[in-house]
C-alpha cells in the first residue's frame, strides 16, 4: 500500500504498522546460531543483528547511511525555575547543532551520520536553511497553570516526527537516532513517564542539567501538582503529552511511529527520547520491535520507562546532556552487530574450506 | 632515557613507569569544563578523555591508529574437563583470526581497527607468516597437578608481550587492545583473581564458553584444589600467572606493562584481560592509570578484578566470547571520547563568535 505524504497522520499511519517479520527474525537466528562461536556468546550484538532484521525482513542489513534527528521546542515550564539553564540556551543550542560545534554535532561526525534538526517549537522567530522550519508554537504553555499545549497542536506534532521521518527514508536513510534541545524538557520528559506509569515523583524526577538538591525537591512539588492540575488520561497518550508534555516529545513519539510504519531501526537516546518512545508504545505495542535502546541515562524516568518495554541499553557512560549523545555512540556498535550477522563464518562454510584446506595444506595458512 | 628492544625486560621496565601525566590531566580538565554543555554531562565520555591525556602528556589527542594483540595458547587445565570445547578449538581460530572470519577479525575491521596475533603458546608446530611465532611452549602443564609454567617460563612471556606494545609503538600504533585465544583460559584467568584477591570459587568461576551448570561446579572444584596443591604466592603475581595461569595472561601481563611503559592507552576486554591487568597492577599500581575498560564481560571473576581496580566498564552486552571482542566496540567510543575533547567549541570561543555574529546577524545563521 503507498502512503502519500499528505496522508503521513498518525491515525492513519499507527494501525498499518506491521509486527516484526518473525520469517527474517528466525532466518537471522538460524544463521546467528551457525557462526562459529559458542552460542549467544556475543550477548547484545546478536540480539540487535536479529531485531533488525526483523525490521527489514533481511537476515544481513547493511545500515552505514545513519541520521539523527533533533526535536527542538521550547518549554513554558521553566517559568517556575525547574531548570538550571536560561530557556533562551535552547536556540543557541540549536544554532550550534548546525553548525556542528556542540556534543551531538562533534558525535555525529565521528560517528559518519547526518544531524536533522528540526524547530519544532522554539521561542525564536530566527529562521535558517539549516534547520526544519515545522514550529507549532514558540514553545508550550506552562504546564503548572494549564494544558501544555492542546489536542491539536499535539497531533499536528506527532505527524512532523513522522514526516521527517518519511523525508528521511526517502533519502536512503537506514536507522534514524532520536535527540532533543529544550530547556525544561527533563521536566516534560518526567512528568509524561509519571503519568503514563503512575511512578512518583521521588522514583522519576532527576536533577536535569545541573540542579542543587533543593531546587530538585521544588522541581518535584512542581511536577506532582501539574499532574494534579491537568489530570492527563494515562490510557491515552496524546492527551498525556498534550497536557504535561512537550513539542518535542509530541515530535519524537512521531518519529518513532513513523519509524515502525516505514520499517527503520530507531535508536532510543536519554528521557526524553524514552518518554517519547513510552507514549508511542502505549499507542500501538508492535514499536517495541523497531527500538533499539542506546545508553542508560542518569536521570531516573529512563529506568521505569526502561523496564516498561524491556529496553537494554547497550552502553553505560554515566551520560546526561541529552541532544541524542547516546545515539551516535551506539551507530557502531549497531554496525559492529550488523558485520558479525553479515561477516563472520559458520560452521558449514568451515566445514568445507577446511577440505580444502587439507589438499593445501602446504601452500598456506 | 633510550631503551634498547633488548632490554625490554618487565624488571627493567617496571619501576621505570612514570605516573600519569597531572599537568595534562589537569590542563584536560580544565578544558572539559569550558566545553559547551552542563559541568560532566558526557560522564565517562570525558572520564575517557582526561584519562588518555594523562597517559599521552597531551590534551588533544587522536588515537585513530589502533591494534588489538591477540594471545594465542594451550592450556593443560583441558585434560580436567574443564572446558566445554576441544583444545584444538585454539589452533583452529587462531588461523580463524588471521583470515579476519571470527569475531574479533570482523568487529576489527568494522572499527579499522589491526589486529596482531601472537602464537605465545598454541599447542601445535604450524607456522605462519600471518602471526607472530613467541611460542614459550605447546600448552601449560596442567596446573591440577602442579605448576602451569616455570617461573621463568612466565618471565619469557611477560617480555613477549612487552616486546609486542613495542613493536606496535613503532608502527605508530596510539590505542592497543588485550585479547586472547585459549580454550581452557577462563579456567587459568579464575583461578589468577582468586590467587590474588582471595575471592571463592562459588563467587569468581563462571561458564566460560558453555559448560553446563554440573560441568561448572567440577570446574570450581577442580580450580580449588589445583589453588590449594600449587599454593601461590598472592604478593608475587609472576608467581600466580606462573603456577595457575597461562601464557596467554602472562603475555598480556607484559602487554600491560609495555603500553604503561610507552604510554600508550591500552584497553581491557573481558576475564582473561583483566585477569593479567590485576597481575600487571599488583605489580605496579600506576598501571591502572592507563587502563580503559571496555566492556562487562559475564564471568563472574570480571567484576571482583575490576572492583579490586575501580574500573568502570562503558560497554553492557552480555558477551562472553572472548578474543579480545570488547576492544574494537569500545574503540568508537573513545574516537568519540578524543573528538568531544578535540572539537567541542568552549563557551569562550563561542562568546568571541557570538559578538562576531551580532555584527553579521542578518547575513547567516
Amino acid at each position: 500500500m503507498e502512503i502519500e505524504m499528505t496522508d503521513l497522520d498518525y491515525r492513519i499511519i499507527l494501525p498499518l504498522i506491521k509486527p516484526a517479520d518473525a520469517e527474517a527474525v528466525h532466518e537471522a537466528q538460524k544463521r546467528m546460531d551457525s557462526l562459529i562461536k559458542p552460542l549467544g556468546s556475543l550477548g547484545r550484538l546478536e540480539e540487535i543483528a536479529v531485531r533488525i532484521a526483523g525490521v527489514t525482513g533481511c537476515v544481513k542489513n547493511d545500515v552505514s547511511r545513519k541520521c539523527t534527528i533533533v526535536m527542538a521546542a521550547d518549554n513554558g515550564i521553566c517559568e517556575e525555575g525547574v531548570a538550571s539553564t536560561p530557556k533562551e540556551i535552547t536556540l543557541v543550542q540549536a544554532i550550534n547543532m548546525t553548525r556542528g560545534i556542540c556534543g551531538i554535532g562533534v558525535l555525529s561526525r565521528v560517528a559518519g551520520a547526518d544531524l536533522c534538526v528540526v524547530d519544532i517549537g522554539i521561542d525564536s522567530d530566527l529562521k535558517s536553511d539549516r534547520w526544519i522550519d515545522a514550529k507549532i508554537r514558540r514553545g508550550t504553555a506552562n504546564f503548572a497553570k494549564g494544558p501544555a499545549m492542546s489536542r491539536e497542536e499535539a497531533e499536528r506534532a506527532i505527524n512532523v516526527g513522522i514526516k521527517t521521518v518519511a523525508e528521511q527514508a526517502g533519502k536512503g536513510v537506514k536507522i534514524i537516532g532520536t535527540g532533543e534541545m529544550g530547556i525544561g524538557n527533563t521536566s516534560s520528559s518526567s512528568a509524561v513517564i509519571m503519568a503514563l506509569t503512575g511512578a512518583k515523583a521521588d522514583d522519576a524526577v532527576g536533577r536535569g542539567g545541573g540542579l542543587t538538591a533543593a531546587a530538585c525537591e521544588h522541581k518535584k512539588r512542581v511536577i506532582e501538582n501539574a499532574l494534579a492540575l491537568n489530570d492527563p488520561d494515562a490510557a491515552d497518550p496524546v492527551d498525556v503529552v498534550a497536557k504535561v508534555g512537550g513539542f518535542d516529545i509530541a515530535g519524537l513519539m512521531g518519529c518513532f511511529i513513523g519509524a515502525s510504519y516505514f520499517r527503520i531501526p530507531i535508536v532510543v537516546d536519554g528521557v526524553i527520547s524514552v518518554a517519547a518512545a513510552l507514549a508511542a508504545f502505549r499507542m500501538n505495542e508492535r514499536i517495541r520491535d523497531f527500538m533499539i535502546a542506546s545508553h542508560l541515562s542518569k536521570e531516573p524516568a529512563y529506568r521505569i520507562a526502561q523496564n516498561e518495554m524491556g529496553l537494554s541499553p547497550m552502553l553505560d557512560m554515566d551520560m546526561r546532556l541529552g541532544e541524542g549523545t547516546g545515539c551516535p555512540l551506539a551507530y557502531g556498535i549497531i554496525d559492529a552487530a550488523c558485520a558479525v550477522m553479515n561477516d563472520m563464518a559458520t560452521f558449514e562454510e568451515l566445514a568445507i574450506d577446511r577440505e580444502y584446506r587439507v589438499d593445501n595444506r602446504n601452500k598456506e595458512v
